[in-house]
């Protein structure tokens, strides 16, 4: 068992959004995102298969998808997307969201 | 793309700690636990390959393991556990906690 604290661990940057790779293995990647307000990852897809989950812990701001779709995302909330399928995140408030790829790219 | 928010949709019971099922597919199973302070998912483990994380959105309490280990458990934890090792939680709050399965089993 491995154990790690997202909120001790993962940092901000004014200059760019911070990533924090917390867990990587032949079963699942998972990632921590850290954004200041107004920082964003930017919509992207891999041609793969395979899905993704994205949790946000803390904040608010909205999913980013195909063709300037936006979905409001909070605190709570888990969206979970193909690989394949675009997807990207963009912060309003301070936000820690966590990834989790599988099967990892 | 699916959203769902945890928040909104995963309740308590006094009776026993809830489960919802976020998402299930051949890639990873995602599921939502609730706990009642004092409530817990007892310790156990399946004879197969693939990792699970458990993932602390809210409360506080302890990750189970083996022969009686326990670690704390607060708000950002994430733990990572193969399927095959021993796991569980226990609350000591009101404790709601993200589990992904990758493989699911």
């Amino acid at each position: 068992m491995k154990k790690m604290n997202l909120f001790d661990e993962g940092g901000f940057s004014a200059k760019a959004f911070k990533k924090l790779l917390v867990h990587d293995s032949e079963n699942f990647r998972i990632i921590n995102f850290n954004f200041e307000p107004g920082q964003e990852l930017p919509v992207h897809s891999h041609d793969l298969d395979g899905e993704l989950s994205i949790t946000v812990l803390e904040g608010e701001g909205e999913f980013l998808g195909e063709n300037g779709a936006v979905l409001p995302a909070r605190t709570g909330d888990v969206l979970v997307s193909r690989i394949r399928d675009p997807h990207g995140v963009r912060a309003a408030s301070r936000m820690r969201v966590l990834v989790t790829i599988a099967p990892p790219l």
